[in-house]
């Protein structure tokens, strides 16, 4: 049956010539030019929206997004987090938050609340169990993301970190497309070769996209052995250092591969808090420190909120 | 201009009233009905597909599939590998086959040819150098997955592995929906449990796929210190163990976390040639012989070919 468009739609004009399909065509519109304009609210209380990416899968974007959110918030700072991974949403648990709930009110809906009050939004809240795969393909994937974006109260931030799935496809692409006021993009890779290639793409990839690259972080670099203090580079060494210096990216640092990272994780403890002397914390405070004197560079206020 | 669809095309029967974009969608059609045939007479000609799959990024898919293709061609059989990661192939890496060519003749095109006769597709052989990124929407993603299975001749295989990108999205969607006589699927792992919630989403995506889910490989199992010989379980351990117990899938054994695993990866060699007798290298062949145990339980022929 066909409804009444109210004589607003462009298509027609009048009710009665209304087809079902230009309808739906108007009604996708008008919701998207809704969603566009309240992008453009929830953003603005942003101060700044950094991209963590990699192009490759498992090198440690997610632990170095939850890391970070918490070493920014331990600064001072007021921090969101995106997880844009919605296959393998892993920021909540990585942040101990799994089972929380988002509320939605009228003004929209909220991100849940982490520690030191990281506000989160992420596909694993809305999943029913861990069992179950969201099998989207690409126009669902944006369709998410464009809503985490704009029908989320994320209020007043100093910084919304986003945490980019492997690869230079629909998710990254929407993401900078829907924030081209992008501060700017960290690089995650692990020290191999096989590593080095994949995330070479992702560098070009937010060059492309004119997205500023931050620079670049070295992570599971270097094992020592807890019981003689023997070092092995278990996936070789000096990848990120090697990406540096091939395309001119600053290299902000290496985060060791200690099991106690991938404990924290599972415990959902952030490491920068469970072990604030470690040379892995240490690591993030380095690249927090880099990270405000980027931001710096390009005159934007970077001062922590008191209280 | 409007071009004449020599009275062929259905949606308008006459060229003089047909219009580009009709014509357009007529073409389209033309070349998937042909991509269509050219599929079922490629993968008729190969007696056992088997994807690789993890849902998770960075856990050894890749590795997995490369040495199991040189332990089944170890094994006397004709084995072919598809890379269906679009965005970050490391197959042609692994075995040693970068820079190859993909070429084509009237036939077709012709999968690359690598260690023990192992024919290769993979997007690394189409692009110009390692920084350049494959930036596509799922559809062009799907577009090439649907060329490289219909119209490369792979010729006569008895396996024709598939390693699949992480998450559940339009890669492997597609690889499943155009392979619907897939044998089984292989499912990845590290031991971690945020590796875990990642991995038992993809024995979901292969269930409701209807794809028989082979059994789990835990990657990246136990590392053992080259100087004190101390074990350390860098990604925690169980994990693969967990997820077959929790989903009753059977457990096909674990890869210890080696660095010569990733050397050999790094220098393109596979481990299973490299290191027969390494523990790495015996999981591989148990792999093996778990994958003819489940083809001969579906009563299938799985003898290697002499020769």
């Amino acid at each position: 049956m066909t409804e009444s468009c109210d004589g607003e739609c462009a298509s027609c004009g009048k009710a009665e010539t209304c087809t079902d399909s230009r309808r739906q065509d108007y009604e996708q519109k008008k919701l998207l030019d809704k969603q566009k304009a309240l992008l453009k609210v929830r953003m603005g209380q942003i101060k700044h929206k950094i991209a963590i990416i990699s192009g490759k899968g498992g090198v440690g974007k997610s632990t170095v997004t939850a890391n970070l959110a918490v070493a920014l918030a331990q600064h001072g700072y007021r921090v969101g987090v995106l997880d844009a991974d919605i296959y393998g949403p892993c920021i909540p648990k990585m942040l101990g938050m799994r089972g929380e709930q988002l509320t939605a009110g009228p003004p929209g809906a909220f991100p849940a609340v982490g520690p030191l009050g990281i506000r989160v939004v992420s596909m694993d809240f809305l999943l029913s169990d861990d069992d179950t795969p969201v099998i989207w393909r690409g126009p669902l994937v944006t369709g998410a993301i464009r809503q985490f974006l704009s029908e989320f109260n994320w209020g007043q931030l100093d910084f919304l970190l986003i945490d980019l799935p492997p690869g230079t496809g629909d998710a990254p692409l929407s993401v900078m497309q829907l924030i081209p006021e992008m501060d700017g993009a960290l690089i995650v890779t692990i020290p191999s070769e096989i590593s080095q290639i994949v995330v070479k793409k992702a560098v070009t990839f937010a060059r492309q996209l004119r997205i500023p690259v931050i620079g670049i972080v070295e992570n599971m670099s270097g094992f020592i052995c807890p019981k003689c203090g023997f070092q092995v580079d278990i996936f070789r060494s000096g990848g990120g250092l090697a990406i540096s210096g091939d395309m001119s990216v600053p290299f902000l640092g290496t985060i060791p591969l200690d099991p106690a990272v991938c404990d924290a994780s599972d415990d959902g403890v952030s490491f920068a808090m469970k072990e604030p002397t470690s040379l892995a914390a240490k690591a993030f405070a380095a690249i927090v420190a880099k990270i405000e004197e980027f931001i710096s560079s390009k005159g934007s206020e970077v001062t922590p909120q008191e209280g």
